[in-house]
């Protein structure tokens, strides 16, 4: 097994560089990566650092190393790029099609994205974060007009990471609320969401799945008993079909993958980027 | 002002494409950006879909649109490349440099990233999900050998958010402590904090963005009172001094900057990709 040392180089946070060269990463498997993030690399003496950092892995390992690097402005990139490493320009490589293309001069301005200067886009997004807080698990009733979307499943189906996630990625405020066995004796859906009917959205999951998940956190319980999950996610899905409610199997996907199904289902606009 | 219409189109997601995107179009000031997401193109049929779409788009409007791609498959690559727009290639642009510096093939597979796949990764997401929200606000004190960062500060200094961010993209076990009071009279750390000091980080903010937050929430309080954040916000800050506990000022921080800030401080490694 090969194995490469990769550094993910910003003038921020370097969380866009991880996410696109992780994602390449992926698609060699015979390699193992060691990999290495160097954030807020905003001066001279930080990029001369980053650099020393690069070169000293280019002298000790057998390989060489891999930059991702996201630096904006070019006189860092520029001290940088002397390491001996396979540099890979996330920034540098669009820039200039994208002013000829559109016809504008780039401001080569560092720390633009994810920096709070935003007030709008900020305040939206700890708007939702606590609206996801104090409507995680049906704890409140209240405002959930306000709510975006309110997700609906059983008890460990993944409402709560998909309603954080929603709020912390996308500013989109999500309730959620479990679905209980008292709920499928009554044969309807609960009173405080039948007035919400267009905002539901249902996750479900494979029966096995969820007894893993149960089992533990509760061994040996008649709730993480295969045939209590059995019923119960039958039991769900009867229901959000007759009620005809938009959802989606979450046992094999990410949050991502069901957060972003959710919101096209339910055509809901993102709040921030 | 110009207008242009900017997609997204993925096999996944999209959210890697919308991250590099949209940090590319910060940088271009006199420009306004509709943005549209075409996540889930994974066959044929969806990028004929996705190209209809664009063309519609470029027929109707007086500029290029603008198209980033992290399509893996070529051949569906093939099919949105031919729309009137300028197409910005996240994937292929580096995949061939990629293969040449590492000596391998790359397996041209789609959906490996954000899938939920690694099952190990995908379960240190959801235990440090859980474990934020179990720990929020001081919530419990069970278990607080397990955090890995144990952040403290006044309320509505950004402790939730952050917290949340830290399990959501990098599988980190935060738990979150708020500073009250009780805790600057007795002029020493609670007792619980105290065992682990090393994990502990503390977020504060200028007594003036404190206010404001705090006036929103609960309008004419004593606790919103400016007099009353520059009194918490300076003992929590002497405190901190004393204790010698790393902090971060998260006034004009995002909870990006504020979350990649403490794992370098404190040696954290995150847990998930």
């Amino acid at each position: 097994m090969q194995r490469r040392t990769v550094f993910f180089v910003s003038d921020g946070t370097g969380i866009t560089a991880q996410m696109l060269g992780h994602s390449l990463l992926t698609q060699f498997e015979g390699v193992e990566f060691d990999q290495v993030t160097l954030p807020f690399v905003d001066s001279p003496e930080k990029a001369e650092e980053c650099l020393a950092r690069i070169e000293a892995e280019a002298a000790g390992a057998h390989t060489q190393p891999v930059v991702f690097s996201t630096l904006v402005n070019q006189d860092l990139r520029a001290i940088v790029r002397k390491a001996r490493a396979l540099f890979l320009d996330f920034f540098e490589t669009f820039i200039d099609p994208l002013e000829a293309g559109l016809g504008v001069k780039s401001s080569h301005t560092i720390g633009r994205s994810h920096s709070a200067m935003d007030k709008k886009e900020y305040h939206q997004r700890i708007e939702a974060i606590n609206f996801a807080m104090a409507h995680d698990d049906g704890a409140s009733h209240r405002e959930l007009a306000q709510a975006d979307v309110i997700l609906i499943g059983v008890s460990r189906s993944g409402k709560t990471p998909t309603s954080l996630y929603l709020a912390l990625q996308f500013g989109v405020k999500a309730a959620n609320y479990p679905l209980i066995p008292e709920d499928f004796q009554r044969e309807k859906l609960p009173e405080a969401l039948r007035l919400h009917k267009p905002k539901l959205f249902g996750l479900t999951i494979a029966p096995e799945r969820l007894h893993e998940i149960r089992k533990e956190r509760r061994p040996d319980s008649r709730y993480a008993a295969l045939d209590n999950c059995r019923y119960e996610v039958e039991e769900a899905e009867t229901l959000m079909r007759r009620e005809g409610i938009h959802s989606i199997n979450s046992t094999t996907k990410s949050i991502e993958e069901i957060a972003t199904t959710i919101l096209r289902a339910l055509r809901i606009h993102r709040q921030i980027y």
